[in-house]
């Protein structure tokens, strides 16, 4: 048994996203990007890997099968830049919960066997220019060394070309919508090799009045 | 040194928090929140224990002196709770990021000392309903034993009395925005007694349209 590959679906790979339209046309912009991803990613083809449940509060994308980081670095993307393109340069916000290592609802035992190599992200640029605030968790860590990989991630973050900087927390990405979501789920992935147990948790912002006035954001 | 009873700045206690009223009218709405909140919890009194540093994408507030659950707590249920009032039904979500352990912007380097007892979280009643997405987070700790913290936190939201489901990478807790609140900053700063480091992510949806018509919320 433990010499067995395990599939994302034995791992437990997956995200809840939702995004955040600021207007008053937040449910038909949600609703129709929704709608927009599942076209462009050809979701009703029965060999999709993915599966999708949405809820109250988020979203959630489950892996079934093949690459996990780009099937979901794609969903995100497409359902984001859907959003944005709807929403006619007014705010919009989203949030993303990646996580691995967890397949139960509440309990996190894993199956023995091997954790296969991801592929990395590549997302085509996508115009739209984003800030993220950004935490990764390794959490099945020996309990002293959690922070390393946090520190590597914020390396290839910097070396990417994305602006970084760091806030209570926090560390916060700013550049292209692809190239943010790239660093993102290739850092939480690259950590998923080595820790078994690893979320990370995003916000992003698009469009913020507070960029132009300094008006704060709540 | 080690003997010393730590304060909340030398522990490293706060929160990032945003809120999202999904409205053409979100910036007015933001702004009077935050500034209605300021004047409910008279922080411009020379003796507040808490700090507050608006930015781009979230809200920081830090803890720098006094209980820090119950001020962190009263903050983010005046906050949700005026934004909520000032969106006249419409459609508002919040995320919140509270931390406890890591003092530094990018590092966690404790200061030897005692972690002193929290104090439980009393709010009164606010009247509006709301649905959490709650995940809980004890990062420094033996490697083994993280999600038994969870599972107690889990226990302790049932029994006080809210709807508790749960779903992919975080708990559902639904009922009155101030018991919400109370349960999770209470489980987040009694694990915060055991392990060093703790954080917890919510995510808070108020007057969804999908509780009514069953379409999604992405």
């Amino acid at each position: 048994m433990s010499g067995q590959t395990l599939s994302p679906k034995q791992i437990g790979i997956g995200m809840r996203i939702s995004v955040h339209p600021h207007s008053n046309d937040f449910e038909r912009i949600i609703l129709d990007a929704l709608k927009e991803t599942h076209r462009i990613l050809q979701l009703d083809e029965p060999d999709t890997g993915i599966e999708i449940a949405t809820g109250e509060v988020s979203t959630y994308v489950g892996v079934k099968s093949g690459d996990a980081a780009p099937q979901l670095a794609a969903y995100a993307a497409t359902l984001i830049h859907s959003a944005t393109l709807d929403s006619d340069g007014q705010h919009l916000t989203s949030h993303l919960l990646l996580s691995r290592g967890c397949p139960g609802e509440a309990t996190c035992q894993l199956v023995p066997g091997r954790i296969p190599a991801e592929k990395d992200v590549h997302l085509a640029k996508s115009g739209v220019i984003v800030a993220a605030a950004w935490s990764l968790y390794p959490l099945a860590d020996d309990g002293s060394s959690h922070m390393e990989p946090i520190m590597a991630a914020v390396d290839e973050a910097k070396a990417s070309g994305l602006t970084v900087t760091s806030e209570h927390y926090a560390t916060i990405l700013r550049g292209d919508l692809s190239d943010v979501l790239s660093v993102i789920f290739d850092a939480w992935s690259t950590v998923g090799q080595e820790v078994p147990h690893v979320v990370s948790h995003v916000s992003i912002s698009i469009n913020s009045p507070s960029v132009h006035n300094g008006a704060g954001a709540a």
